[in-house]
């Protein structure tokens, strides 16, 4: 009796070495999404993207395979939608509605062409769920030891001025929209649990624990509530941003750069305080408003700005300076041979 | 009586590991461009940078340590005037002005943080020198093994359609601004002599070399004549592209692209046809006229676009198909082992 399982001759995976820059972009190209914006798409030295207020928001971001993510524990797919994730998210933090992305990778040349056909619908998919008619108008294909992925991010500001993290006034709200420490507590769980025997990340491990744990999906592949940015601006937003360093580190950032204190509210930080003021990579809008603001979308009151007396922590809980929660710097938290 | 030279104590140079993303940017950040465009500069979730007609230019391009360069031929100067002179180029080539660029990095965490000041030069003298008043509103700073540099341009088209690679028609003049070739002799010198006995890339070789024969300059560092771009396109050029894989590929893509065959003048193409159609990277302009134009710039007159037939080749020189002259594939050419 034949077992089909070992006797059917399974194809090697086409790679983007064999199929070479050409064929690879023809496979990928088509599966992303244009853009209600876009003048002008792939396949000539530049794209053309629409400005209608006469600017445009950009931000840029690299992910880097090691200090950024696993591929034992990411896939292709999700890639692909955080890459998209956490730009678009600058972009909506600004209070611009996002328009276009540009994407450049560099992979190994064994990469199978499929895994870039899904990192492609991972960034359709978070374009389409995040932020519709923004479109993929451009891109770059090298090949590297190092699998990298950078996303550049437009967006419209439709008449308003940017929401920058200087405006933020004693006496104004200090809301947010999206969780906290979720995608902290989420990779926590993968390095404890998503690993082998050996303590390597483990792809059997990982995928268990994330059908069964939501904070891995959100580490993996986060959904930023990205429509609230210019919900935010609209109903007057004095200052806003992503969190994507943590709570703590990032709302200091606001005090700091418009000298004031953030004093949150101990009780709004969920069951675990300390892990909602140090986790970062969750992509949620932190902003503030003016006093009696109607919050809009997914904003939840979280604290008060208060005036900064000389000598002020930047960043308070419930009056008290929580001290120093640290935040995340690759270069002083990543370790080679973690996987 | 003492040496000073073996006497005194080195200090290490400070990494980018041992300085932190803090530390390291706020290094770099003063020495880039702040541009005449900017709106809001580096520092907040995104940048605005104006576009007066109501839209952009975009490309994306990555620049990765192997091959696309290398360290033992290359400064850190070099990367970052060649990293802007390529971007710049294309977009040019669409017969926009730059108007801002941003610059994602990721570097190996003991790369000494004199070097990312160093390609901040390089980014800021290649603008002031080819692209006045572009400059470098936003960035991203990673750890990765492997040494990559991400750069996506901005241009403003000042209210003309874009220069697309489709408009050539039968009796169009083709002309070309900047050298044929030249990148790829530079390259090939490399390879021959910029190497120690063993073959690897020598520093030492490389840089008597780049003393001694131009070529190499324009390999490490190019001048592409960005301003002729805008020129081409306001003296009504009806197809353009930036030279990046070689004359033969790339006029293939504007006669394909345009339903025409390109002829060249074999006696435009310099002493070595061969290698003014094969060579790539050298990022010179090609464009085509209507006839009987006057040629802006530096272009000058290299051919004749004339109608196809079915079967015709999309490229010829003096009316004779020159066979396939191949182009860069990264995924091809490429070989881990040569350094």
């Amino acid at each position: 009796m034949e077992h089909p399982a070992t006797s059917v001759d399974v194809e090697p995976p086409v790679t983007v070495q064999g199929a070479g820059e050409l064929e690879t972009l023809a496979r990928i190209l088509p599966r992303l999404p244009r853009g209600s914006r876009t003048d002008l798409g792939p396949g000539d030295d530049a794209a053309v993207v629409s400005a209608p207020d006469g600017r445009f928001v950009v931000t840029t971001d690299l992910m880097v395979h090691g200090p950024d993510f696993r591929l034992a524990w990411s896939s292709p797919y999700d890639l692909g939608w955080k890459a998209a994730a956490s730009n678009l998210a600058d972009v909506a933090a600004m209070g611009a509605v996002p328009t276009a992305l540009v994407v450049a990778l560099a992979v190994p040349g064994e990469t199978p062409v499929a895994d870039l056909e899904a990192l492609a619908d991972g960034l359709r998919d978070a374009c389409a769920v995040m932020a519709p008619g923004c479109g993929v108008v451009g891109g770059d294909l090298s090949v590297s030891a190092t699998l990298t992925i950078a996303v550049t991010a437009f967006g419209d500001l439709e008449g308003r001025r940017p929401v920058t993290r200087d405006g933020a006034s004693a006496g104004d709200v200090v809301a947010v929209s999206g969780p906290l420490g979720r995608a902290a507590r989420g990779l926590a769980l993968l390095f404890r649990l998503g690993v082998d025997h050996d303590g390597a990340p483990d792809a059997v491990a990982a995928a268990g624990l994330r059908g069964r744990d939501p904070d891995v999906g959100w580490q993996l592949a986060p959904t930023p509530p990205v429509a609230d940015g210019p919900l935010a601006a609209r109903a007057g937003a004095t200052a806003m941003l992503d969190l994507s360093d943590g709570l703590a580190l990032d709302a200091g950032r606001v005090a700091r750069a418009s000298g004031v204190v953030i004093d949150l509210d101990s009780g709004s930080l969920g069951a675990d305080p300390t892990a909602a003021l140090s986790g970062g990579e969750d992509h949620s809008l932190f902003a503030t408003f003016p006093p009696d603001s109607l919050l809009p979308g997914g904003f939840r009151a979280i604290g008060t700005v208060r005036a900064a007396d000389p000598g002020s922590p930047p960043v308070t809980v419930d009056g008290v300076d929580p001290g120093a929660t640290g935040g995340w710097d690759p270069y002083r938290r990543w370790s080679g041979d973690r996987g």
